[in-house]
């Protein structure tokens, strides 16, 4: 009989956000009369801008007549794009050439698909909680090892906790690791890393023929000094760092889709014989056989995010979802709550009560509250007595979350 | 050093329409007073139709206001297109519920990646000539062992000749095989296989367990009866069947990017225990994890292809084109070329002159008579002596080239 890929066996339950989706779906009909305030997933809410519609429509316009239809696009992303996306890097002292940058239909895609180039037998390091795709699709590749169930973990992996203890700066591991996850600033925890510590990582990759795999899709949240918005602002990391991009939070695609990878050729990966291969070579060939490029239409929107009006539009609604970090921020520690993110980050990363864990406080605010947020141990042991609640809602309902959750708080269900 | 993925330097060369690309461009350069017809890269070339032009505004200004913003969607894709799919499979016969079709972003993606879900180990067959991606990305996936240079095939895939000899009907495999991919309509070759055919492998795959990888991308292009619009016309075919379907060819959206994937639930692989898991979980996983949907607007335009007005706006494209298939065939039969397919498909297959090899027949077109057309060999060594054209240019090209051609054979050039 056909074999299946068996480490999809090791997964320990279905995608987090899915699983959410569905006890609030189940919770939903059996109350339909409860209003319940989404600040769960990271989903965007806000609109998309007027100068990403109008390049929108235009384009569609385009595909409707012979003279400017547009068939199979370069698998690599359009060239009036990729322009942009160097000129963006330039603008922060960043040099991109243009064939380092591979569009794609989202950063959740590239940092999936990303495991496809490396070989099955390295050691994946990631930090704990963690967005669950970077842990998720390295057992599937099978990198992972066997689940050992009394931990929370998997035996081939290394976790790298974050925590209140620690600060939330991740320690460098102990042992040699060929892959690195990093994500900053970080989802789940909203919190950053400064310039110094990212340099001690990038000089551990350099140390240890690492690579980095930087995720960097919450980069335009960053508002403080000292916070590098690329990993490559940091000396000696275009030799070790692949770093991921997207536009779904920063001008609100998530359901138009488009992100991008950044892989300078200076990156190498080896092989078993010690030949050194541009991981850029890997990548390119992995895309041209099984992606045929991001629609069009979909390029051309991301295009006029990098207009003049485009930035200024997405930086009113960056601003609108910051305020409303301020307010979860704020309104979580009148209330006593301990809290984490939410300065530079779309996400508010607070500690449950204590004698509860991140489902019950869940089911709690789901039930007794009528908000929904996510469990923090849903993104890692480590993030066990945690929980997040993130910025994209509307004002008026993060306002009213709050509010409902401070009266919880008074009345004793908190 | 962290380890690539050594499956990668097994490729051959690079991806053959990326290899066309680049000749064509560098001649092109040198001489840029010279006017190519493009009939090579199955692209196509008539703008979008109205009715999905106009779904496609109504989406982009849905996402221009609160009320009717989506940010990310269902990864399966939403209901409105799925329900859509379901319909259309039912008018043909065909009972496929909601939850067995999964929308992407093209036909190349799934195919691509649908090599995640299967056991590393597992025995590949595919017709030869053949599509590619089906070959390069099992060669990634470790399951191709090494290249036989003499042979030009890889020593652990089963290759299922397809050629004038045998009248383009690939034989049963003689050894059991674990995935097979067949591709009807066929591209390269623009041939079909009968149902009674067909009827052949459902049941080879039924008695050996194995699962076969249907591409009917070009489904809309088959005008006989007795042909298969779907491999579930054949009974059985919903055990041992998965059906990849595009947008692309059927109504022009190489640059939009939508295909589906059917997995009926009924379809499972096994584990190395004997476990059953039904595929069909395996892709939901694979696609909740890697994959994030398709674009909103993407889904609207393919959910109008499905209207009244929508079908038949297509139909007048998909006729358009057959009737240059038709103009190439003739051509091409009456300058005394051996010609297949092209009734069914918009893809013509041709054998060069005697004493040519694919690739001479390729340069002396492109050089000589300004055709670009598609190497046989570069669809494996069987389509050696084989060149392909596809019926995707304008009706003033195709006739243009064909005449080119034909003067070309007169002056002695072919």
């Amino acid at each position: 009989m056909a074999g299946i890929n068996e480490n999809f066996l090791k997964l320990q339950s279905s995608y987090l956000f899915a699983t959410i989706a569905k006890k609030v779906s189940e919770y939903s009909k059996a109350h339909p009369e409860k209003e319940l305030i989404k600040l769960g997933i990271g989903d965007v809410t806000r609109p998309i801008v007027p100068s990403v519609l109008e390049a929108m429509h235009k384009a569609v316009d385009e595909m409707g007549k012979s003279e400017t239809f547009r068939g199979y696009g370069p698998e690599q992303g359009y060239d009036f794009l990729r322009e942009k996306i160097v000129a963006y890097y330039k603008a922060r002292g960043v040099e991109i050439e243009l064939d380092e940058i591979f569009v794609s239909d989202g950063a959740k895609c590239d940092t999936g698909n990303i495991v496809d180039i490396f070989a099955q037998d390295n050691i994946v390091a990631i930090t704990d909680p963690v967005y669950p795709v970077y842990l998720d699709t390295n057992v599937m590749a099978g990198r992972s090892g066997d689940y050992d169930s009394d931990k929370g973990t998997y035996k081939r992996i290394v976790y790298m906790p974050s925590n209140s203890e620690n600060g939330f700066i991740p320690q460098l591991p102990k042992e040699k690791v060929d892959m690195i996850y990093l994500c900053f600033p970080n989802n789940p925890t909203g919190t950053t890393l400064p310039k110094e510590e990212l340099k001690k990582w990038v000089d551990y990759a350099i140390e240890n023929n690492s690579i980095i795999l930087y995720d960097a899709a919450y980069e335009a949240f960053i508002t403080e000094e000292g916070v590098a918005h690329s990993i490559y602002e940091i000396e000696g990391a275009k030799n070790v760092a692949i770093e991921f991009k997207s536009f779904s939070k920063t001008a609100g695609f998530t359901g138009l889709r488009c992100g991008y990878v950044v892989i300078p050729k200076t990156v190498k990966g080896s092989s078993s014989t010690g030949e050194k291969v541009e991981l850029n070579k890997l990548w390119n060939r992995r895309q041209c056989t099984k992606f045929n490029g991001t629609s069009y239409v979909i390029q051309r929107a991301a295009e006029a995010v990098y207009s003049e009006k485009g930035q200024k539009e997405i930086k009113e609604n960056i601003d609108y979802y910051l305020n409303n970090a301020k307010i979860i921020k704020q309104g979580l520690e009148e209330s006593g709550f301990k809290v984490f993110g939410g300065v530079n980050a779309p996400y508010i990363w607070l500690k449950v009560p204590e004698g509860l864990k991140s489902w019950d406080f869940f089911d709690i605010l789901l039930e007794k509250v009528g908000v929904i947020g996510t469990p923090g141990v849903g993104f890692g042991p480590s993030g066990e007595g945690y929980f997040r609640l993130t910025a994209f809602g509307t004002k008026e309902n993060t306002e009213k979350a709050i509010e409902r959750i401070k009266q919880a708080k008074k009345d004793g269900i908190l």
